[in-house]
């Protein structure tokens, strides 16, 4: 079974914003068993819109259509539907009361143009939208239903999970079941890690495997087609096994299991807290710290001290010290005791554009744990943002390896 | 002129990362006066690949490939190229040298797999990726130039601007320009600010307008089609004007004038330093107000107070204190002294999923500066990760308002 995703949104092709939505389709797709061959962006132009929703609706099984629903004008999903497939454009009395007293019950007047949300194509049904105004709607064209969703991601994936994968699993009938497991690794360039797997590659197509590199991670796709989640799950498990053995500890963890996520287990597990002293980073390794539900259980807090004096008073780190790995080192025992916590993680470096002290790129990393403490130097290409992103990434990979008290060595 | 952008990645149709490139291609393409119709995405699949890219080449005057050329064997756009147009696979031995060099002078031996990288379709030019192995290709098929660029994004961007855009606007001859401009709007609902500009909306073509929700900012595009950029400048100016006067204070920027830029130059105007204290956002307010390249002219630091006992200790904020504006304002103050700055921006609140003290998705933040001090409690929609993301967006538009000494009223 074939499904096509069609984003709507002129922004999208101008690239004044991120197709994410199509990323949350697919990935939701791909467990129900429905293959993606095209993920298509149209702008908010009618006749290119039905034109590509004709198009769709003859070469998928199921047709998933984000955006263009909203209550500015420039919203003709329902207009661009109704052209495509001849049909009349209905209003929904209903959903118009429904939608007022919503605004009443905020204490707000309705603007006007949100009745627009109160339209439907001949045919269709609607979809409640609780996160916002705008219903889904679903309608079979030729068979082939059309399920019609919100842009705003929130929504989107709302009414994704509890309309659309519903029903195209109800509707699937014996069809396979397609599933992936993704193994996360650092420290291993992505070219290494394919020529370590390179006959598994070759060998396998059912389980297949693919190679992501992101954020410094380098990723392993193991895809399954199979009756059933189980059976999928057991044919992946010998290539999981064989992956693991070959690229050994630098494997760390499984599908959405960030290393933040395994950090907290093992924090959890050990009954400590962690908190950072943060210079280049400014702050972006507590921010993912305490990214997950629950981090107050471990997670107390942090110093970030972008000017030599902060260091001084809140870290006690003389203000005269350098861009150094000794420095880190000073920067995470202080921490431990500012703010009372087992282990503590400090970043210093150099982030661009203008170097500081060291090379631009060049990004120190140290990790104080009850058990011992350890820095490290990374050097990294690429702009500020990248830098910043991928010494977070550097930071907590070596705070998991301190943590479970396996430190990090050149090839791991 | 039309183009088309093509992506290529199993991991992208199955949602394993999101398609940046697509934006970031889409917004060039925009600036040099292409019209993109579609932007496709296509798996590691070498005859869907081909297909693909024969339709491509068929329906548009230029095609923008990204991705599929990498060391792994997944990567299959040279050999899908071959197959589409019917070419040689050819080998260049000096850049197959010139990579080999490359990895000595880093002190280490090259992948064999990376010789791939050295392969080209008969006929097209290769690019050099200075920041990278796999170096882009040019050919010219049916009188239409097709640019394959890496998948990795700043390799990607790199080479787009370097190379795919001179050559583009070289070649485009007499044709427009497309220019847009956006207005950054902060304290109106969208169908509030689609409202206000109906009647621009509806009138107007050339230049048109068009609306966008991001983060918790509303944006107004107006775009512009003329000769030259100048023209195009002149033409949105008095759009742009009369866009401001109906939308008043929530315009706060154009473009890429994040709320943060502007915050910068706000305070380098009056020579004032800033730090924060954040409890539910963890340190991504920091993070923010660090992003900047010479942020260190203003930006201190920041105390990241997640535990009760760390507000107290480090900010002087009693234990005890609730989740209310009165500890966010002592906390701002607390920041102010603790940090030596002259503004102090705190965020406190309850982001979820179990509620703290307040109902989740209550986020209190207050922002102190040498003429004043204000606190606003935001009730915002969403899981836990939104919540922190809007809440962040929300703390800096505050502080941007108490910064210029416009406090922030209902309404802005």
């Amino acid at each position: 079974m074939i499904a096509e995703i069609v984003a709507v949104g002129t922004e999208l092709l101008l690239g004044q914003i991120t197709n994410r939505n199509a990323a949350t389709i697919g990935a939701a797709l791909a467990e129900t068993g429905f293959d993606v061959h095209h993920s298509v962006i149209v702008g908010d132009n009618l006749g290119r819109l039905a034109t590509v929703l004709t198009t769709a609706v003859a070469r998928a099984d199921a047709v998933i259509v984000t955006g263009g629903i909203g209550p500015t004008q420039d919203d003709l999903t329902r207009e661009a539907i109704c052209q495509a497939f001849d049909l009349d454009m209905k209003f929904s009395d209903e959903y118009a009361t429904a939608l007022r007293t919503r605004w009443e019950s905020l204490g707000r007047e309705m603007p006007e143009s949100n009745y627009r949300q109160a339209e439907y194509p001949d045919g269709a049904e609607m979809l409640p939208n609780p996160k916002g105004t705008a219903p889904g709607l679903i309608l079979v064209v030729e068979n082939t239903p059309i399920f019609v969703l919100p842009g705003v991601p929130e929504e989107m994936a709302f009414l994704l999970r509890r309309e659309v994968i519903p029903r195209l699993l109800a509707g699937r009938g014996e069809d396979s079941v397609v599933h992936s497991r993704v193994l996360r690794s650092w420290g291993r360039s992505e070219a290494q890690v394919g020529e370590l797997l390179d006959d598994l590659y070759r060998g396998k197509t059912n389980p297949s495997i693919a190679f992501l590199a992101s954020k410094g991670e380098i990723k392993v796709r193991i895809t399954a087609k199979a009756r059933d989640r189980q059976t999928a799950e057991a044919m992946i498990e010998p290539v999981d096994a064989e992956v693991r053995r070959r690229l050994g500890n630098s494997v760390f963890g499984r599908d959405d299991e960030t290393v933040s996520a395994i950090i907290a287990r093992n924090l959890v597990e050990r009954s400590w807290t962690i908190g950072t002293a943060e210079s280049a980073t400014g702050g972006l390794v507590a921010a993912e710290l305490s990214s997950l539900p629950g981090s107050s259980a471990y997670f107390r807090g942090a110093v970030v001290a972008y000017t030599p004096d902060l260091k001084d008073s809140l870290l006690g780190v003389d203000a005269d010290a350098q861009v150094s790995e000794e420095t880190a080192l000073l920067m995470a025992a202080g921490a431990r005791k500012t703010l009372s916590v087992d282990v503590a993680i400090a970043v210093v470096g150099s982030a661009g554009p203008e170097p500081l002290e060291q090379p631009v790129g060049t990004m120190i990393v140290a990790v104080a744990t009850p058990e011992g403490e350890q820095a490290h130097t990374l050097r990294l290409p690429g702009d500020r943002e990248r830098v910043r992103i991928y010494a977070t990434t550097g930071a907590l990979q070596l705070a998991r390896l301190g943590i479970e008290g396996r430190w990090w060595a050149p090839g791991v």
